[in-house]
């Protein structure tokens, strides 16, 4: 059960509510088909076949997800866009077709808000996702999606990255014509995730106690499971100080398999799914060279020598995979701050909002 | 002078010299004008506004300069394509308007050459940008860029790296009309690059002893200057076990500040451009948090509080500044796998050319 236990621990209380919180969440979202459709429908009237997705941070990571999504529902190109290339260096790229999905929890991220007033300057299509509809992001966009998941109080994002990762997902569905399937889909998922959270919160304990003294990792995933390896590692850098660094399964191989040894464990996330057989030569290249690995994601079993495994359900579709699969990794940033003696509430240096450039 | 000295170490002698071959690889590549435009206005002719670049490892490092170039020189966007949505996971993406770009020092990295067949087969114009112009890349291609780089035989890239770089470099110039100021401005790149070569040799085995106990750092650069820091980051890593992860000044506020501490060294690369009040403000960051920084590019001494600065001299036009700052990060990577009793030559589990998928 994921209701909020009376025996919370005083640190990491935030975190680990909000974690519990994604369920509930999903289900919101999946309650706004009409304005998901709306959006699309003008997304689609207005010619798009280009997604230029404008973030940072966690927001960033899940616009990684949109790159397949887009890429495999309706066929465009969803590209992770250069916002220095627009906002500091001036340049004037061709906006037609463009769609400018704008991520941001708050609405207030500088750089964003500035590239989202040039692109409606010159005529593309702009949406903002965000947790504010009433900031400045909301303000100054074409559409909002807003991401309905209450106020984030933790420092590190976790129930505004599944929304992000849902509302990409069901934009894309839309505009593709399959709404429905998604957001059923959705639904399916979001029991899922309520079924999963408690079974995975003891297991994720258990490897905090193991993984407490390592001060660096690699984490590989592929397709739209990248965006996990990417948000993952940025959970575990910003909440435990651990030097995560996302790789694809094939970045793997050219270079940094060079680094591994026995004591740099790699986490690999795995989906059966077209990439499974990359992901497994990765996983079987890093035990050659002696290093522990860690399998997560739905086909973790598939993933050969690995020491520890945290499998968690298929996804109802494969695009919604990453809303399940991430569920590990935010659990481990929770308990793995607390056995190292780490505030995941509040990390050193952070602040919620990001408003220097 | 950078002629091979007599007095080469048995370890590292490939690697060094393929070093200091760069700058006769640069001139090679100003002198094919000819080829560059007749390449750019076929493109130009095909009505290019997209421009799709795949590759792995350095070849990507690489590709992240284009973004700059074909942005800034012919307003074109341009994208590391995702290799995986279409060669595993079939996307229909449409390809009108598109341009390939598909850089690979061996012309055999699999999939991008199943990249470029499926591209040729869906009407896009494909550029095979290789050092092997007899490769299964070169033949699947509609034309092709000799990278005239000679055999690379370290296993870690370093002239095929810059001349990747400055092929992307001269293409868009080409297709902006602007091909002439940057055939000269490559010529006095190459002519700046022999001078420092030399003087950076020294100096970087000095910094090497100093960081031989590092085994974790973050490189930060933006713009043109975020190929670098990816790059940097890739030889590091590759050669010296070091886990070196690429950000943007922008994505080291959004998360990975926390992780910074006393331990923790950030290497930052600056130009002077737009860009460098955001690397001026990361650098900042980094010092309050107690971080050693290392500076280098030819802004480095705008850089606040760095203990140690590594400038290099401003190219004369800004996209070629790659082409000079990443220097030091080659050498760094030569002169610290010695100081850790590593062969940079051979680094374990890695092969010339990446077969697996």
């Amino acid at each position: 059960m994921s209701a909020v236990r009376a025996d919370l621990p005083v640190v990491g209380a935030l975190l680990l509510s909000e974690i519990r919180e994604q369920p509930a969440v999903l289900r919101r979202l999946a309650d706004q088909a009409e304005t998901f459709q709306r959006v699309a429908d003008e997304a689609v009237a207005r010619d798009t076949r280009i997604v230029r997705m404008v973030a940072h941070g966690s927001s960033d990571n899940a616009a990684s997800s949109g790159v397949y999504a887009f890429g495999l529902l309706p066929g465009w190109t969803a590209l992770r866009d250069s916002i220095s290339l627009s906002v500091y260096y001036g340049a004037e790229v061709d906006l037609r077709d463009s769609c400018v999905l704008a991520l941001s929890q708050s609405g207030r991220t500088p750089d964003v808000v500035d590239y989202v007033e040039r692109a409606v300057g010159r005529g593309a299509f702009t949406i903002a996702v965000t947790n504010d509809v009433d900031s400045p992001l909301a303000q100054v966009a074409d559409a909002v999606l807003p991401l309905l998941a209450g106020e984030e109080r933790a420092i590190a994002a976790t129930k505004t990255y599944t929304a992000q990762v849902a509302t990409v997902a069901l934009l894309a569905a839309h505009a593709a014509g399959q709404g429905p399937a998604y957001v059923d889909g959705l639904r399916v998922t979001a029991d899922l995730l309520e079924q999963l959270l408690p079974e995975l919160e003891p297991a994720l304990a258990s490897v905090a106690t193991q993984l407490a003294f390592v001060g660096r990792m690699l984490v590989v995933g592929r397709g739209p499971e990248f965006a996990t390896a990417r948000e993952l590692s940025l959970k575990l850098l910003e909440t435990c100080r651990v030097a995560a660094e996302p790789l694809t399964a094939t970045d793997l191989a050219h270079g940094p398999v060079a680094a591994l040894d026995s004591l740099f464990p790699v986490w690999a996330i795995a989906q059966d799914d077209a990439s499974l057989p990359t992901v497994v030569e990765a996983v079987t290249r890093a035990r050659a060279a002696g290093a522990t690995v860690i399998a997560s994601g739905s086909a973790a079993l598939a993933l050969p020598g690995a020491q520890t495994v945290i499998p968690v359900p298929a996804a109802p579709l494969p695009l919604l995979g990453p809303l399940l699969s991430i569920a590990p990794g935010q659990l481990l940033a929770w308990a793995l701050a607390q056995a190292k003696g780490l505030d995941p509430d509040r990390p050193v240096g952070l602040a919620k909002v990001t408003l220097v450039p």
